[in-house]
């Protein structure tokens, strides 16, 4: 994996580069859909591809339990399982066993948990293990086995938790053969400043091709996560991308490349895509909701996509009403279509040198919405 | 609605035409896929133009209760609001009142039954209705409110029927206006052939543009259904089309097919599509079962499809297992892939004067599998 440095904003820590990986180029600043189970929910690769994704996102823990890393290595890797050409990261599956599953205990050695799925079967998810299922699944980039503690959590939580990713690092980074893929360290730390960075010095002596950020988006709010990264990423080595895990809404992702991250993933234009709600360059929509019962226009008249190109928003709704799985894709298209838009406009943005300018723009366009708040008869919220 | 005869079989009933609507042309004989709601399920107008559908089929019943025959009208109709710019037939909802509702009364003026969305709402159905409705929507194809009887049933049920279905395509024609659209009627009759001569005499003898063969596929053998297309069909207008309602299985088409039939609509490529039951050319194939976990192949190697020609049964099974949507889009793009090629065979071996080959080397190549039976290794049923 090679990252190259393209342009740094001069007001703010935003900069755009490229990477290289044995599947291909991505852009960054970039925002990867999730597949979770080997494939970005109700999308083919053919969507994803006229979409203009450049980079997926892959989970672990969910194909090492269905239908497991041994089965798409010998079916040729998760590439050629899903037909996806392009790069993949998978994440290490970490998160999802403390978001997922029922049962689970810690030690250093690893994490021991119950499936989600059965509640029943134990499974043990080691720094070795994770290394060894990714190397199967063949992706990318690959991550390694973290500590994710909840929020609030202790500075004594939250410093056995970095003493415990860093130890674990080393390990992955041991394991870790790199025939072909990129490994990455994950900073923990909890909220707390010198615990971040002690996580990210000792992440940076082990030495990683790049560096996600974990242990945000668990509760906190927006400006304890911006000085968090204010602090952060600036520690950063800058010839390395930086990712930021699981996050988020478009806001917090042009404040985190603001402060100058590289990547990032999140589960919600593809969620919400499924429950309805469609991201508009004025704010959200809930397409569900019975004004949009006659409503002839599109969900985002200056919308490009697949679905604003052909659908009302009254068919998208009747749509809904009925479930019919095509509403959830052509949701989906929107809202992805949306998210990797946004990516693009960053970075263009970075690259002509006016990203604040663009930052400005794009909060003043959606002056007065709030997520709870209806806009007259849009039924925007 | 022009229909023009290409060529007959010499050997046996089939025929070759072409049908020209206002919204292009459909060749027969024609398969319809069917799309309830006005989308057939998981599928984009661009997936059905891709798979060569060239007419789909649209449920009046379901569109009347929702989104509503009235907003569709507003929104520009049918065609506008899918999306779907060929031709579309609808049926006249007569079917789906006698199969899903919870209560239904049948009177001289029309049928009054509960909503099986809601199990409370009184609708009536006349025929007057039906056309208004099919107006609306704005169909190429608009069909005759019939009374459908269930089987077995006596012969006086079968002749009030018939006389029911006859005094209500009476009142169809008188209520339609034609602007735009062609009319068929629906040839009643139950088993009894003198009764079916007597349906389609007196239809004829109103006049439509093309005539449907309902009542049939309602429990009868293949045998009994294949009696009374062999009695029937002759008596029909050559120079109209002949619509064999909701039938069927590959076979039954190809046994209609050789009686004279036109067209067909049918739930099983994409019902099934749901359930991962794949028909290929050797049969069919059930998606989930265990022996596929690991298979590399295409669910038919011989078979064009996007699915096919990137997906392995191993991915497909994977897909199904997990609950995905892309799966059942994947499966429907199949199946229907298979019965869209079906036709484009049938029709190609009628115009080269070779039908009656192409019928037999279709079984010889199922020889030996049945429905219900495994072949081998292959889990093929």
């Amino acid at each position: 994996m090679v990252f190259t440095l393209i342009k740094e904003d001069r007001e703010t820590g935003a900069r755009a580069g490229r990477v290289a990986t044995p599947h291909g180029i991505f852009h960054t600043p970039a925002f990867m859909p999730v597949g979770t189970y080997g494939a970005v929910k109700t999308l083919s690769p053919d969507d994803l591809k006229v979409l203009g994704a450049e980079i997926i996102l892959s989970n672990t823990y969910h194909l090492f339990l269905r239908p497991g890393p041994d089965l798409i290595k010998d079916l040729g890797g998760l590439h050629r399982f899903m037909m996806w050409k392009g790069p993949i990261l998978t994440d290490s599956g970490g998160f999802q066993v403390y978001s997922l599953s029922s049962l689970r205990r810690v030690t250093d050695e690893g994490v021991i948990f119950r499936s989600h799925l059965d509640g029943g079967t134990l499974h043990i998810l080691t720094p070795e293990k994770v290394i060894e299922i990714q190397e199967a699944l063949g992706s990318d980039i690959v991550t390694c086995l973290d500590e994710c503690i909840p929020y609030p959590a202790t500075r004594e939580e939250a410093e056995r938790a970095v003493e415990r990713t860093t130890s674990w690092a080393k390990r992955c980074r041991v394991a870790f053969k790199g025939e072909g893929q990129a490994l990455f360290g994950i900073v923990q730390g909890g909220m707390f400043r010198d615990l971040r960075e002690r996580s990210a010095m000792e992440l940076m002596e082990i030495g990683f091709d790049g560096y996600a950020i974990g242990g945000l988006s668990v509760g906190e709010d927006e400006g304890t996560r911006n000085r968090v990264l204010d602090d952060l990423v600036p520690l950063l080595p800058p010839e390395s991308p930086r990712y930021l895990m699981g996050i988020g809404r478009p806001e917090d992702i042009v404040e985190a490349v603001a402060r100058g991250v590289d990547m990032f993933d999140c589960v919600l234009p593809t969620r919400n895509g499924r429950n309805g709600m469609l991201f508009t360059s004025y704010g959200r929509l809930v397409i569900k909701n019975a004004i949009y019962r006659r409503d002839e226009r599109p969900v985002d008249e200056e919308c490009g996509c697949y679905t604003c190109r052909n659908f009302s928003r009254a068919y998208l709704r009747h749509l809904y009403t009925i479930g019919e799985p095509l509403g959830i894709r052509l949701n989906t298209i929107h809202n992805l279509y949306y998210y990797l838009r946004l990516m693009e406009r960053i970075r263009e943005a970075i690259e002509k040198g006016r990203f604040a300018e663009f930052r400005r723009e794009f909060y003043s366009r959606r002056e007065g919405l709030s997520e709870t708040e209806t806009k007259g008869g849009e039924g925007v919220v």
